[in-house]
């Protein structure tokens, strides 16, 4: 995956991620707010959302592994070459890792919003262990490459271990739209820094080469890594502001009615399901 | 203890505990959850099946002290040799200090659930202590040997803190099965790390050496550990599974009936040992 | 900005700040907590200074990024010298940066108390942001200088991370009057710091230089360190009794009467504005 | 205070404080934990209590301040030393500046809890910061001295920073019997260690040198460091089971009677103070 395009491409999933989360919980934090905007979704509306958002990404997460397996120059589920004594593609491998945990996340939210066998917190806490996984693997994949390379890659591990944590105290404080839409912009930054470290490391024809060695240029990705943040941070507060708006808009044609018998009863079925 | 089964032993130890925790706590979380299945368990039960845990993990500390001071080439309670002038078999010592720990836990385990003098909370605090000494004892115990050899005990320490971490939430947040099933595969995790450890570092006869300078082996090595986080997610989750399903089919053949009175004594007692 | 009038003005920045945040949560809680207080302050007023506060902060940053760019050796928007073949100036924009991030937290706060159309704690979450992008800055910017230049940003990063760990914490724990003291304490540490920076690094005429690699010279600025605490500790504790004591004889003078219902109408606004 | 005795002291000073801490929170739990107990203390009886103990420490605190500055060959308040341009006796002003962190938690602590003008938890952050500062001083302490030496005082460190950390959550978790005794039993710790580390270093005429360099030492050390704590965890849990068992026996002389107005009163005092 040492290539433009192999980090393209993960930013790119990234970054819809985010817009997709930063747009979510502001819908949900717009109408819960509004009383009268009850009408606008409904707890079963959002399970099956969250059905949906876990099929996906576990969807993602299979084609994902399948794909770094038989790519081209992929290990084909070899994982030990025989004949040269050493270990067969490790890279492949390890990104197919990282696809397993969030797989693992995609699969284990599926199951707990469509079935509510298990209690709802849980897919905040696979999401975090994704999160934590993906970082780990990365903490240790940077052993002798370039002095830019490492620090590129160092800056990421900030963005995804914020994610874990962002995630895992959502686990006792679930529902907290700030750490929701923090989580979307990390889930941002992490999106657009994989675009910035494939620019950096393997530009694309038309593009300058970096200095590896250049402090300078350290010093400069490391500003840039806030601008990033900055951006994001952008990012979100637009999806929220025109999120927010439309919800106003659309409460002013539709009048709410007749929605308390069936609120009631939704509530009671969220508190059974929480404990 | 640096052998194959020196590593073999606590990873059996810790997988049957992990085992025996995601199973208690599965059971527990599913009688709570269904009120109708409260009568499959009582608090007393509860607190009995602690009193029994505890004075099991005592006992096995207890053993495991003995054995390390009185095996063969035990130190016999000798510390310091004052012919040779050096500290008389230190492995063994520490390895005793560990023991000593859970022991400690397991005692105050059993005294809190036997008597109720203490705050329930103490059990858990004890166990992160635990947990807490027996990482720290590994992380001064690495000086000085090959690159792998210390890489495998460092990815150890990410379950054994973890587990520390997640016992001194519990202090916090009793009763989150989360927090539990989290702990529960983390010492699953350590389980059947150690057993990795010991095919690393102590390859039994019929299985290769390992290069213990090699990088791609310490790439290889940090991937393995994320694989053996999955299966002990996944071994928790199979028994989660397994308990729900069997409380649930005990639920349809016995009706539940006259618990009414028996729940109010046992609430209030509860109630009155955690304030 | 390597200079002595560099680091004293954002020393007298922070300083002033963290005056005007002892004084101002003072008087916020010495007004909640004597309910007969409480026609002192409404919480429209709260509101209209939070408000005033935003836009101060949001107009200083702007002077701030725009003095830093086209200042006489300022950058002037340029970022990279095609000529010479090397970022511009990279020390002006990381300043920028940071005051870029300030900006932001201002204009949030701002937008927060001004429409509420977003939850209260994002001003503090920004502020948390705000101070953690300074500090990541500030960690990076430390390559290849002398001994004691690093050691004296060092320490500053505590008050710095400190800083971002309390607003962090205010985010959950809003209105705790010990955070936002402790925040104020941090603010003004860090101001009284920059002044000492400016006076090791760039000692004005008249007073000695420091040797920048003498080891004893490090040891006794750490201990300098604990001193800035332990008088910006005092500072606030001297502003918080003024307040205190300021809000008692006021009370005395002005006998308490009819708010009742404002303070109603006023609660309802703000249980409202929460969730 | 390179000595034996300048070991020994704090040491004691902190086994005392640590050994008054068990039993007073545990006295306070017990009376809590039985109702019929509240007569045999009264909020108004603790708050005297708290007071005298921030006396106390006050006093200490000052004493050793003076102690560090004039004793035989202390700085006398001089700083610098003009004529051999270096810093004056850096150690005893390190320590007195540790003194003045605890005399300030001391002061705080009877002023709140004297005169109730700010919020009880301050004491606890106070300690806290204390604590903290105790532990950032010792950290840069350690430059180019004995492997050994570093090592036995970064193990002090661990039961320095615990005590910080315990503090700092007791200011949210306020009156957790479990962080009080956590605490104690850190204070009890650090104070063993004092000793400790006193013969190690400064070993007393009668006992053998200890070699700095050698790394089996090392190993000893830190299991040793372990004992330390499980004998302070058992210290803890005898004073706990005494006073249990103390104020067990006099319940059963002094039946409870008429406490019903007193201790509402009581009650509504200390929610005031609280919020």
């Amino acid at each position: 995956m040492g290539s433009f395009k192999g980090h393209a491409l993960p930013g790119s999933f990234f970054l819809i991620v985010g817009l997709w989360w930063a747009g979510k919980f502001s819908f949900w934090y717009a109408t819960r707010r509004k009383k009268s905007a009850g009408h606008l979704t409904s707890r079963a509306a959002q399970r099956r959302l969250e059905v949906i958002e876990g099929a996906t990404i576990l969807s993602f997460s299979v084609i994902g592994m399948l794909a770094e397996q038989f790519v081209a120059d992929g290990p084909r589920l070899h994982l030990y070459d025989y004949s040269g004594h050493h270990w067969d593609r490790l890279m492949n491998w390890q990104h197919a890792t990282m696809y397993l945990f969030f797989g693992l996340a995609g699969g284990i939210s599926l199951t707990v919003h469509a079935t509510g066998s298990a209690p709802l917190a849980l897919d905040r806490l696979l999401l975090s262990v994704a999160f934590f996984t993906e970082g780990f693997l990365f903490l240790y994949h940077l052993h002798g490459r370039a002095m830019l390379d490492v620090h590129v890659h160092q800056l990421l591990l900030y963005s995804i271990f914020g994610g874990a944590l962002t995630a895992f105290l959502e686990v006792f404080h679930r529902g907290n739209v700030l750490l929701e839409l923090l989580r979307a912009s990390l889930c941002l930054l992490q999106g657009t820094w994989f675009w910035q470290i494939g620019f950096v490391l393997y530009p694309p024809s038309g593009f300058a080469e970096w200095d590896l060695k250049d402090h300078s240029n350290m010093m400069f990705i490391t500003m840039c890594y806030c601008w990033h943040f900055a951006v994001s941070l952008l990012m979100v507060t637009v999806v929220y502001c025109t999120v927010c708006w439309v919800v106003q808009s659309r409460l002013k044609r539709t009048p709410p009615m007749e929605m308390g018998l069936l609120k009631t009863t939704e509530k009671e079925q969220e508190s059974e399901d929480e404990i």
